[in-house]
């Protein structure tokens, strides 16, 4: 793991506000890490609904598997609701087998018979190694006392035991007017390596007072992903425990936060603008946490002829290891740009590409841009935020995607994690 | 550029023998690289055809459209026929625009006097930076005086003048019969990064003194990349400049080596399958030539639906950042397979898959297997070839991708490589 703080952390961490029916509690449960806590418990009041987005891997971790389950309900009236949440860093429990699964059974149960809830009501999630089973009766005793102790204000010591190769933990909070009501919305998040979402990045946990359905809540969730943190790319990696779970605890009601059942609501909108913001907040704190990365990097592409279109060119210039590696170099190396635009499959017009590094053009219709100054361009790639803007000039279509540079301390970081 | 040679070199670099009817010779002209040659001259005789295939990028370079072109014979009647290869690098003359057009056209047109043919029967590659005009004219003169030193015996000299980021040159040559006659087949290739083939990689070329058909060039040509070049990936960036060429002079029909003219023609046996030897020997060996590369790697994927699945399954594992950095660090975290199986899309079971490396088999059906040693497996990783084998347990179809390592010097070569 590394020590040293990324030098793109945000400068200012928020004052995080409590969130009436939320309490929390960690713990060092010893599950792989050393002299720091590794067990997050969030216990949510009665008819607090959940919603939920996972990775798109073809082999998902056991606890992904265990909260898919809880969403769809399994034909129980329980279907979006939950009373806690238990994460663990340190250990997957992915590809973990029977022996993952019966982990995941034995963790909930701890966790309903310390909490006072059916083992329904329980979401799991947990990172770190995979392949290793996760030994579940660490959690014994350890859950129990965690319900006793919890409290509103642990937000930093939560977001911090679920780090991994995190070099800081994230947050985010904002406060919204719901009705004529104040709600809060507390999110927080972990990730730096193995990312590149088919859907929610590693793990995430959203809160909020508001009095929503589940079915709102989950509407929210998918909204907002798609240009957060589905649009964000650390390695091209899709881990196999991405997790991002929203919890509304509905405590606001009484405030007189009004009860919104329906997506379509239009008292929702100030929330639904704060939700999005919160979700783009934590993503781009992601992509500042890339392992090694010392750039935060932002490709645009404009001028397409789609907006999936745009994505996927973005996606294959946010991917490709020799524009990361370019920017690791503070080198506007544009040639390497077109390389990637050229291998997306996507339509592109070689002739009418044009290209610039925080703002200045250095490639137009298909040639070096004669007007460039080299040293201008290499003077603004110094920047500790590069921007990779590509118009296509084909169509009207246009997409952003967040990423990091690729170092010499991404290689370092990986290729001794497991040892 | 670095300089120390790969230690994946192959360890014996074969004799090249001369192929009737192909002339070569070399020249420093100073296009990027000081105190090295840079262009490549290759002299063929009339009656020589010619078969092609190149990169499948929406971004071509300007040499590739120029070969396409003449492929495609726009309509004339020397479709099929060659008489000059002129190779540059240092530019790829890609993303030049107008600029890069006409300088084909004047490259072709200098080679053309110098050699005396039609500009139609001039092939041209380049390898080296996109995106920077390339000066034609400084071909002038240069071809005219390489026209006249070409002598047959300059391989070695020739696989020199093509490389860029390589640390060796790759040759490969094979002599078997057709028909009764005895025929020869050189190959030579460049290429060390920006290598994921979607067809191709990089340059390669391969001669031979055998009378085939400029159709039966172009079958073998296309069967034989399917599982070499194309199985290929250095860095899952696909170039703009990818080119693989072959020249038939049918000087053996002079030692009576028969015509052919069907690629089903039985004669060719022996003469396909030492063909495909050499497009798989200089694939691997570029492989071998990876940026910073310290292991070669073979991802090896069984038990698949499909061969294309297999395939999209092997080139997931060959280019995740997480699998490559942990051979580097010579790590068997079958756990970063798992994810790269995941994430392909393609059809997996989870409970099902079984993971080997270097033959020692880590985890089968879905967990940790039981019996494997740590150590042992620790010990094999030390190899400088890595088998990755991953049994899917679905159906009986089986592929092969090759690739290598990432490691912190793929960063250093790729971060300081325009400037």
């Amino acid at each position: 793991m590394s020590t040293a703080v990324s030098p793109l952390a945000p400068p200012d961490v928020p004052e995080m506000p409590v969130i009436a029916g939320v309490r929390l509690a960690t713990a060092a449960a010893g599950i792989r890490y050393k002299g720091r806590t590794d067990v997050l418990l969030a216990l949510m009041d009665k008819g607090t609904t959940v919603a939920g987005v996972f990775t798109k891997s073809k082999c998902p971790s056991a606890p992904v598997e265990w909260c898919r389950a809880k969403l769809k309900g399994a034909g129980s009236s329980k279907k979006g609701s939950a009373r806690a949440l238990v994460v663990n860093s340190g250990n997957a429990n992915a590809f973990t087998g029977k022996t993952g699964k019966a982990s995941t059974a034995l963790t909930a149960q701890i966790a309903s018979k310390a909490v006072g809830c059916s083992t329904s009501d329980v979401f799991l999630a947990s990172t770190g190694v995979i392949g290793e089973p996760l030994d579940a009766t660490k959690f014994d005793g350890v859950l129990a006392q965690l319900a006793e102790t919890a409290t509103p204000d642990l937000w930093m010591d939560a977001a911090k035991a679920i780090m991994t190769t995190d070099t800081f933990p994230k947050v985010a909070t904002a406060t919204v007017k719901l009705g004529k009501a104040k709600v809060t919305i507390n999110g927080m998040a972990k990730g730096a390596g193995m990312i590149m979402p088919d859907m929610a990045t590693m793990l995430s946990f959203i809160f909020t007072d508001a009095p929503l359905s589940a079915g709102v809540l989950q509407s929210l969730l998918k909204a907002g992903v798609e240009d957060t943190f589905n649009a964000l790319t650390i390695d091209g990696d899709t881990s196999t425990s991405d997790t991002l779970l929203a919890f509304a605890t509905g405590a606001a009601a009484a405030n007189g936060a009004p009860k919104i059942s329906r997506a379509s609501d239009p008292r929702l909108k100030a929330f639904t603008k704060a939700f999005q913001q919160i979700l783009a907040n934590l993503s781009e704190q992601v992509a500042r946490d890339g392992e090694g990365a010392r750039k935060l990097v932002e490709v645009v592409v404009e001028g397409a002829t789609t907006k999936p279109s745009a994505r996927k060119i973005a996606m294959s210039i946010a991917n490709s290891p020799l524009v990361k590696t370019a920017i690791a170099g503070e080198d506007a190396n544009w040639g390497r740009v077109v390389m990637a635009v050229g291998k997306a499959g996507e339509p592109a017009n070689r002739d009418k590409l044009s290209i610039s590094f925080n703002g200045i053009r250095v490639a137009k219709s298909g040639a070096r841009d004669p007007s460039y100054d080299e040293k201008e361009v290499s003077e603004a790639m110094k920047a500790p935020k590069v921007q990779i803007k590509v118009a296509l000039g084909l169509g009207k279509a246009k997409d952003r995607v967040l990423t990091c540079d690729l170092t010499k301390e991404y290689v370092a970081i990986n290729g001794d994690y497991r040892s």
